[in-house]
């Protein structure tokens, strides 16, 4: 078992030192903030610093990159390895780590795709990236928030781009589901009714992700399954239907502007994948 | 078996024919520009009257409303049912369905959930609305275009609305997966390698959408499952690195707007579902 320090009890924070402590591992925790250590087993650290010394794998999830740096004590982390589990962009992940690489610091960028409740269990995703003999030398103690890990590569940066990819689809398509529940809602549709089709729908999305994907890697955007005319026609319809509700429009009728950019500059005939060269 | 007559020979009006006549329903077709029937064991009739006269069930499939009332003959529809497979709004299909009315023609408004290749099939689902009565005298026919059909009410519009809400839902969405693989693309990450993320990640949904129902349905929206002010915080790293990229973020920064007006009307410890409110 691994001695470990996690820096930051919010609710992630609080998830992350419970899931070490329940894997047995000797878990050291501060907190900005004191008392937020109830229902861990854990030993709290009076500064940061201390906590820091107890371990030689550090774990930081805090609000953001600058509350992180304000946290991490240089001298206390030479020599060992900092975890950064704080969400962040790609460039602050490599500014992160060329401040450490600075200070004799290990550095992982790690991000975390769960929920806090599913911390620990099979349901939660982490990607790390930084160099591969530092995650190697982790990978078992770190199997402890949740098995599902990757190292998505050396560059630092490559976890939170990972992140910021797929956070796009999530929170974009979030938005579509909401969306899609006001105007059900307005047109006096029963949200658990819309809620049932628009699940079924769901099952149409990885064809159409391994689709676009296709012509994203291969550069080729086909229109054999539906034009960007044709998705014009089909948001123009949702639109009037939006409007006439006087429901807010901005994400589709921003959808639909990038669309009609495509029709411009001549890509009318081409499938939805062109979207991703404008 | 009953005669049917499909006017308009598009490629969706061209796979309805195909399936009508595949389950042995004599089929008449025409369409504006000749010559569109190649490989289908139809009768085509020279003009759109003619087609209406063979028929008690004419589907009618073309661009747009204004196309359809182009092309349906009111004379020779007086006494016949009329189903229009053509993509709408609630307004268009109440405006029709008002002109049938006024012309002794009975009306079904339907909706087409399927890619032409899957007419006929168990991935084709249909939508309709309109008079129940009229419904259940065409149902056992219109199952030759795909047996997963629903009748969503007599209010003509409904059918149109559930679409509408359904389209919202998987436009807005498609954008998310498109700019996740131009993100991605940017990032140097394979398109193949983050759809298989993405894929994975498509398992949160339903839960993700049921959550959302229940918080629209009951009208309570708590944040447990994370705040707005968190998603705005989400929204911020994704948009730092979408500008980073010099990627378009139209999109994302309307969906990052509605959330900010959520805050600043006081509901940032709310959850994502308080947009719906919005």
């Amino acid at each position: 078992m691994t001695t470990v320090t996690v820096l930051g009890l919010g609710p992630m924070g609080h998830a992350l030192a419970a899931a070490f402590a329940a894997a047995d591992h000797p878990t050291t925790v501060w907190n900005r903030t004191p008392g937020k250590e109830n229902g861990l087993a854990v030993t709290t650290a009076p500064t940061a610093a201390e906590a820091i010394a107890a371990s030689p794998l550090v774990v930081v999830c805090v609000r953001d990159y600058t509350a992180a740096r304000s946290v991490l004590d240089t001298d206390a982390l030479t020599g060992r390895t900092l975890v950064n589990l704080t969400g962040g962009s790609p460039r602050q992940a490599l500014t992160m780590a060329d401040w450490a690489a600075g200070h004799g610091i290990d550095y992982l960028d790690g991000v975390i795709m769960a929920t806090t409740g599913a911390i620990g269990g099979p349901d939660a995703s982490f990607f790390y990236s930084g160099p591969a003999d530092v995650y190697r030398k982790h990978r078992d103690t770190l199997t402890a928030l949740g098995e599902n890990m990757q190292h998505v590569g050396d560059d630092p940066g490559r976890a939170a781009a990972f992140d910021a990819s797929l956070q796009d689809m999530l929170w974009t398509s979030m938005s579509g589901v909401i969306h899609m529940l006001a105007l059900a809602k307005a047109e006096n549709i029963d949200a658990t009714d819309i809620a049932t089709h628009a699940k079924a729908l769901l099952g149409f999305f990885p064809d159409m992700i391994d689709l676009l994907a296709d012509q994203v890697s291969t550069d080729r955007y086909p229109g054999d399954y539906g034009t960007l005319a044709s998705t014009a026609a089909t948001m123009d319809h949702i639109l009037d239907t939006v409007r006439a509700r006087d429901l807010d429009n901005g994400v589709l009728t921003a959808a639909r502007a990038h669309v009609q950019r495509a029709i411009d500059t001549g890509h009318g005939s081409d499938g939805f994948g062109r979207l991703a060269t404008l």
